[in-house]
């Protein structure tokens, strides 16, 4: 299993960070969750996150307005991503903890340390393919960019 | 061997990170080596380290102090550990050598690139466990923050 | 075929990092490309790179020029590499894509985030050893950094 999500997380970050977003709602189920947060309002139980998807569809439209706003243009994502830690199974569902951290490249060349923190996921074998039912981005840092666009 | 060891730093990087410091002192052996140093300082031998403990009981000791002087409340980590490479075995004793970097995030949401280096292992089979007998973190830098105190 | 890819790309690292600059032409076969471009370029398809080698002599002489050039005195790399992606394989060439990213650390101890990109790969088995017949170093950022000397 650890090897599946290991290559779903290198997969996942090849798509945003080669602006192939249309691929990435391909990475979660049908019925999911995706939330981007921190780790102070995770950490008290808040159930807001700064981005909020509880399906594909709303997914696919997230890609498509980032599409239009034309994100890419302005700027680029590089994910450098830590191994999981494989941290339950209940019945179908595994879960999953894995570091993150996110450089984000400007147009202009200049580069900043965008992002760190960890992925909570929950992780179903969806007909052969190891898809993502759940993932909870807790960022370390509260502080979030008003750019805050491309997928974590 | 390199599984187990890359689980190993998976693991204590996640117990440091999620503020699980108690944790922290149970991936050395009860004998145990623990020091902090720079690359310049471990490239002309000095044995003096910034931070030196050689038993399990100075790694607790340890953690009460960091507990008593609150520094969660200022700081928190982000260790993205590289892949381990073997580099020797003599006996019951396993070398290895990892890369890392470890991002601070202050209470007030700044991020900063806090320390890159890597860790100089030596590791046992400890009753079933892989265990640290040794953990010599060389930073790259040899510009320590005053405020080193969290485990690296 | 990922596990050894994984094993090349930390043992590229570590030499490089270590300062065994001598070693490093030793990961690519005698006739070999080593190019630095900019994802800029490499989407436009311009052959150029700010740093070219197409012979395995050309990556010794380009050593030789760098310790003329006491390079390690001024200043150091610690790369961080991702997971591979092995995306083809024709005849006895794989196919694969790496994320990097590295942090600079100068003699005066200050750390810089000095450049994210992929490693896009040939690699052939040469005589049982995996080696390099193209590494192609896409940078996110096209602002070179004049003092892009060391290899990435």
């Amino acid at each position: 299993m650890l090897e599946r999500v290991v290559r779903l997380n290198a997969d996942y970050a090849r798509a945003i960070d080669d602006d192939r977003l249309e691929d990435w709602p391909g990475f979660f189920t049908e019925k999911c969750l995706y939330k981007v947060t921190s780790a102070d309002n995770h950490r008290r139980g808040l159930e807001v996150g700064v981005i909020y998807a509880d399906s594909n569809g709303m997914l696919r439209d997230r890609v498509a307005a980032l599409r239009e706003a034309n994100i890419y243009e302005r700027q680029t994502y590089r994910h450098l991503v830590g191994l999981p830690a494989i941290v339950g199974a209940e019945g179908e569902v595994t879960r999953a903890e894995t570091p993150f951290l996110v450089v984000r490249i400007m147009h202009d060349g200049t580069m900043d340390l965008f992002a760190t923190g960890r992925y909570l996921d929950a992780l179903v074998d969806d007909g052969g393919v190891l898809r993502l039912r759940e993932r909870v981005v807790v960022c370390d840092s509260s502080r979030f960019d008003t750019l805050l666009a491309i997928p974590l």
